[in-house]
């Protein structure tokens, strides 16, 4: 027999692929995906979700430990995470308190993440400052995953809406997507944008003026390819929509609340709203919903948030399986 | 070999006795238990008892996810569910910071629910409103447990005070059981009277006169064929009772505090208190206590109350593994 | 075949080692450790570590559950029991929520810890008022691990410093210690020193003088033999120096300002600082450190204070697997 090679750094547990993709990274930003990663990250998702139908849980992150540390508590997000990092087997430090706690009490952060990397094999960094996901990369030596760094990045929000696009339909390229509401403040939109650009896909706005799609952004998409178009209400693209990202428009960004009176009724979707929306379409909300979709949506088929979050938990033990390389 | 028809449904684990008692369904009031049911959960749950016993945790529930959603904080409630759901092999979502959480920000209960239920196989839910349960158990395709929804119910308690009885004495028929102290307000005592109404037991209310038992609540359980009397004095009723079962008087339900020193000190168990009781007898307490019990009784083999405790959580393993269709 | 004798007690799982060691003992106080318990805690210590190095986790503690009871936040020791317990396959129950709970209400802390023991097998417990250990462990019939008790013990971060010390320097008789900083009233230094006196070192105090060692405590230590000496400056001790202990020193423990800001630049470590110490040697902290090390010192091989966070799962790990007989 020929001698073996061993390439593994000291003490690294058998069974981690090196040379997967995204094996030992930090997820940090949707800046850092090409199309082959995404589809990539897909395929595992997918095979995430047909294990789970399966057998529910699996043992693939067994001895594997998850900080799960929350400096702003976001139930959905933290909740996701656990759930996938428990269904593949592995353990979650659950770090929630962390206001309270002398960890925040003037601790660095670069101090807390590598306290926490003592412990866990992996941390999720939800974070109330934009930057914070790469400051805690940079001092990481252990994947950190942003799961929300402020008015910054939610990586994995725009992976799992995605997702969730690929899996109602079938495919990403030659869809219309229609993006409805906030889209000035709304981090979700911006991102998802930014994913979509890489895939041939049109896609609409529709806001309110004061509301619109940042110029800049708009710019930049525009150079990278993206097919753009702006509209103030939705009846003219909802015909032709294959999906709708319905976000919230909030009365506080409204200086003049004559204004918001006058344009929240066209940005509330009701089933009546959806009598001229194609049979095959989906609806789409990043939740929490206080109001933008009615809930006589909620049993339409096209109505795909809940399942849009069951998807998130698919991308995230993809994820957590591909920076631990195990995917 | 004759061909296998298979009725599960679509991507149902293997495993799953879908024609169990409770299999997929909600826990959320002690109305829906008949007196089969009832014994049914205890022969499940004193089997877990066994088994705890012997081995510790077992993997009953491997690869099922527990949401534990509190959106009120009690510490004994949430710990005693994550227990039973880690001896039994299964892994929890703890999530008790709902009210910093933008989630309870204007999400509805359903919508957190349809998330939650994303994530997990059974949800777990204490609540301050009354009827929260009943609303969450509507929405969700996923069996949800009330653990008490404010001055509504709290069914799991009433079924291990039942439980503590049936363990500690033998059985249920034929014994007089004593409530005494705030027979009014205390949810536990309704719930606890409307079970042992069931069976073939004698109650006795021992109580101040301004917090008697509910007239309407006395007549309901008259009607089902409950023998029950008052009395203003444990002296009485306690040579003959079988079980006692103390709740906290508390102050701040007396207008006049005269009356409330007067009265305070018939409510206290003490050694001294004791001395008249039968000898094989239990004294019980919902906990946390606040001077209802001297400490001075914890010794005595008739204080059953931590042991109650105990019996929490088997009864509670009992009912995950029966609505997951484990048991 | 001979008979077999079996000397466990009813319903003891099989495969304990009640013989062992701190097989079903609390741990309160530094002061119940000998040298030979030590170095027995060390060797279990760190055959975790070559384990958790080799494979992660695994199940020497899978079927034992523990209640991780904070009544103040830190997340640091919380995350460090809980890692611990869950790379050795056993279960958490987190109960960090506790001054919003009923628990807290009212509920003494021998009933709380009644309670918990129902549920769990070992309990660790962080509480704000010193002595808080000793009557848990009073009450307790389960281990009870004491993780801090506000002015009193926290034997496990001596255990652990005293761990780090072994780990790199290789052996501790002989060494230099010198402890920097607010040595009044810094619990760990105390803890610390205490241990150190079952071993043959040399201890330096360097700290302001209002901040000194307390003069009983060097009395005792004295009488048991330990080499203590005072200094107000560092140079004079630190290229003799094994291991420098650096602690907080906070402003608000200075009545006269003026002086504070005299003396806080001679108690910060920088690259500078280290010039005249040892090329082997170490600079630990039990951390949150705020300034008193320079981030510019992080990567220097000496700088061993996120090695010692790691070291303290270690020992963790060496002490649940122990006290429940399965080390």
């Amino acid at each position: 027999m020929p001698p073996q090679f061993n390439t593994r750094p000291a003490h690294l547990p058998l069974g981690e692929r090196q040379n997967s993709r995204f094996y030992g990274q930090h997820i940090v930003s949707v800046k850092q995906f090409s199309r082959l990663d995404i589809e990539h990250i897909f395929t595992i998702a997918e095979e995430m979700r047909i294990m789970v139908e399966r057998v529910g849980t699996f043992d693939l992150l067994k001895g594997k430990v998850l900080a799960n540390l929350f400096y702003e508590p976001s139930t959905r997000t933290s909740s996701s995470f656990t759930a996938a990092m428990e269904r593949l087997g592995g353990s979650v430090i659950p770090i929630s308190e962390v206001k309270y706690s002398s960890v925040s009490k003037g601790e660095s952060l670069p101090d807390t993440i590598r306290t926490l990397q003592s412990y866990a094999d992996v941390i999720v960094l939800r974070h109330h400052e934009k930057g914070a996901a790469e400051i805690a990369a940079k001092y990481a030596r252990k994947p950190v995953i942003n799961a929300g760094d402020g008015p910054g990045e939610h990586p994995t929000q725009a992976l799992l809406d995605l997702f969730t696009i690929r899996e109602e339909l079938g495919r990403i390229d030659g869809l219309t997507v229609t993006m409805l509401g906030d889209l000035k403040y709304g981090r979700t939109v911006h991102s998802l944008a930014k994913l979509l650009a890489l895939f041939n896909v049109t896609v609409n706005y529709v806001s309110p003026d004061i509301l619109r799609m940042p110029a800049e952004l708009v710019d930049e998409l525009d150079g990278r390819g993206l097919s753009q178009s702006q509209f103030s209400a939705l009846e003219a693209v909802l015909p032709k929509t294959d999906v709708l990202y319905v976000t919230r428009v909030q009365k506080e960004r409204f200086d003049d609340l004559a204004l918001y009176e006058s344009v929240k009724g066209a940005f509330v979707i009701t089933p009546e709203t959806l009598k001229i929306a194609k049979q095959k379409m989906i609806v789409m909300h990043p939740l929490p919903r206080v109001g933008e979709i009615s809930m006589d949506v909620d049993d339409d088929p096209r109505a795909a948030y809940f399942r849009q979050m069951e998807y998130g938990m698919y991308v995230r033990m993809a994820l957590l399986a591909m920076v631990l390389g195990k995917a």
